[in-house]
């Protein structure tokens, strides 16, 4: 291994993206290998706004493997990182780095430690999928340092083991999960139904939505479903199947109405039967339910769908709208309802993509104080505004699936000591 | 007719309770003659607290259908007034006063005009059960004066096609409305399942939860989530009719953890089919969240279920107590949490049955003041306040039927012209 020296560090560095499911997935058949209950279909988002960067390096040097978050050290013990890292390793194949001297045997890795540093360009805490693309990170990271040979497949079933929505985020645009039949969870893999090319026009307002309310981890609430929600399982076996063919050709189409129904209908029946598990699941809140009726009222107003909304394991609305034009308007709207709070400026309560606050003609809080009420608010009812109740609104897009960063310098770990920059 | 004088009133007075639903009615399977698509069982609320008392009359004076609500004239064209009136005249008898000497043949009925004043001792807007206590209290009073025949049963299928929950309140204790089977609605009727004596240890605590929300209203929303909802129809053929079977047997041996099991489950299950409705339908809000969560954090840490909650098509929660001593302790958590706002006095904050007030040792707001956190929760969270969130609370227990008011000084028309007092 390596010409004797012990002080060589070998670094990889991966971007990946976080993803929004619209067909959603609740509830575990396999609770250790992470099979799904039923297969489900996301839009991945764009990781110039929402994406996890990760360094992985190896080194004889190291004693252990070991781990970093957004710069603090976390533990490696838990069962999913380590079903990960075992399922990556027992696939490793040798690595001849001629520019280095660095040659490393197939059978060498089973003795090399690994340092992994990882960083997300978003709030960890705020709900917003940092484990799928933590996860997705971790594998394709370490699959590319390990000299991997197995296809974005096979690394999405591994991916699946550490949280099962990071196997969605090893693809751009729209990826499904399919559940799979094996036991062994071989074949519940994803796959990608389009790039993020194939249907450009739509735009993603995400409103972060401040709470006090302590989550059920979705692991938690999950297994609680799946064992106590009498609705749970003829959702899987008899609602979502349809509901996939149905979103699949409504992608292929880009059939915006048929995809915001379904987008709207799927988050709400998830919805329902956290509510109908015992004891009852609450992700969504009142300022949750607010944003749902808006959006409701606007689309009934319009004749067709203009926005469709989706809520994950938290109240956080991902507001998916048909094109620019429409989330210029959907932003006015948001920001007539929820104003920036008084010491907050613009710029730093709309994130993202703040082209779309220009579009909007919002440059400065003078112009959020100055809109009016939404033309399809009945005159003669005041509408009511709520200041404080969402943190900040990030603006993004569809985007690209993972990609290794060949710059250096944009690595986590500093390339001599292996250790966090 | 009344011996050619014209100047005579006829009149009856009733007082008839609310009910709430704890295998709930959601879902009609005919709309015009309300039949329902399960079965459903309620508690009766006892009247002393909750309950709508009626005065019906007739005189040959009157030339048209006149009724008041709480004091004001209300219009009695609808649909469902009509046909509760029409289902009553036709099953009219004669009646005969000797006293009065008014004599009143069985067909004259066709051509006599009725006067109805209804008044609710609890405030109508609250989305406490008014309509199934008016249209019960409406039917049974009609019955009365015009000297129908017919069972309580038979009643309860008229009272049905006023308000679909109006069958119900024909009863007092526990009450089933059986479904039915025949396309006319003559076996959708409610029957008893025990009276009120049958389980009196049971106490129940409203919280009159405040709204800003505009509410859908039961009638729009049922219509909805039969044409859309997908678990509607699971929740109707396979889930009811099971917990109808439990629940009879849960009521039947006084089985309260079994009871509240089912009560909450089922109080769940439907605000999961109005959330997985298009569009979503919300009745519960954070404060209703809350209040779940207390109870479920409270039942959990007793190791056994010591209250089950309830909640209609609103905010409000009805919480079932096993019995006084847990009712008093209800009652200090949720003055805990939901203090009585400062110029509030507690006897105004809690109304109804104020003993169990004496009972929690709260007689006063510093009582309130000095209460501890409840011993479930942890600690370390310092528990947050939320006065100004339940309006008001409403001690009650498990009530009667329908009685008839012999006292003429509680009619509420007058026994000379039938207009109001």
């Amino acid at each position: 291994m390596a010409n004797g020296l012990q002080n060589w560090v070998l670094m990889v560095t991966a971007q990946t993206p976080t993803n929004i499911a619209v067909i959603k997935y609740w509830g575990k058949r396999d609770e250790t290998l992470i099979l799904p209950v039923n297969d489900s279909i996301s839009v991945t988002l764009d990781p110039e706004h929402l994406c996890t960067t990760t360094t992985v390096a190896v080194s004889p040097s190291f004693e252990n493997d070991r781990m970093w978050l957004n710069g603090k050290e976390i533990s490696l013990s838990g069962g999913r990182f380590q079903n990960c890292l075992r399922e990556i390793r027992c696939r490793a194949n040798s690595v001849d780095d001629e520019d280095k001297g660095i040659h490393i045997k197939k059978e060498d890795w089973d003795r090399l430690h690994v340092h992994i540093a990882s960083y997300n360009n978003f709030p960890t805490a705020a709900g917003l999928a940092s484990s799928a693309a933590g996860f997705a990170c971790l594998v394709f990271s370490l699959a590319k340092l390990m000299n991997l040979k197995e296809d974005q497949g096979a690394l999405s079933a591994i991916a699946r083991q550490g949280s099962g929505s990071a196997c969605r985020s090893l693809y751009g645009g729209f990826v499904k999960w399919v559940m799979g039949n094996d036991d062994n969870g071989s074949d519940s893999i994803a796959v990608q139904l389009a790039n993020e090319a194939h249907w450009d026009d739509l735009v993603i307002i995400i409103a972060v939505v401040s709470s006090q309310q302590k989550e059920t981890s979705s692991t938690t609430g999950m297994r609680e479903s799946v064992e106590t929600s009498a609705l749970l399982h003829h959702r899987a076996q008899e609602v979502v199947p349809k509901r996939i063919l149905q979103m699949e050709e409504a992608i292929r189409t880009h059939d915006f109405p048929s995809f915001a129904r379904l987008t709207c209908a799927d988050s709400n029946q998830f919805h329902a039967v956290c509510l109908d598990t015992c004891p009852p699941i609450f992700y969504m809140n009142d300022t949750s339910h607010r944003i749902i009726s808006y959006v409701e009222k606007w689309n009934r107003s319009a004749g067709t769908p203009q926005v469709a909304y989706t809520f994950d394991a938290g109240p956080n609305a991902v507001l998916i709208a048909r094109n620019r034009e429409v989330a210029s308007l959907m932003l006015q709207r948001l920001l007539f309802y929820f104003p920036p709070p008084p010491a907050t400026e613009l710029t730093s309560y709309v994130l993202g993509d703040k082209s779309i606050l220009k579009d909007a003609g919002l440059e400065m809080r003078k112009d959020v104080e100055a809109l009016s009420p939404p033309p399809e608010t009945k005159d003669n009812i005041p509408s009511q505004k709520y200041a404080g109740d969402v943190s900040y609104f990030i603006c993004t897009r569809p985007g690209r699936g993972p990609v290794l960063l060949a710059d250096e310098s944009q690595a986590l770990l500093h390339p001599e000591t292996g250790l966090p920059k």
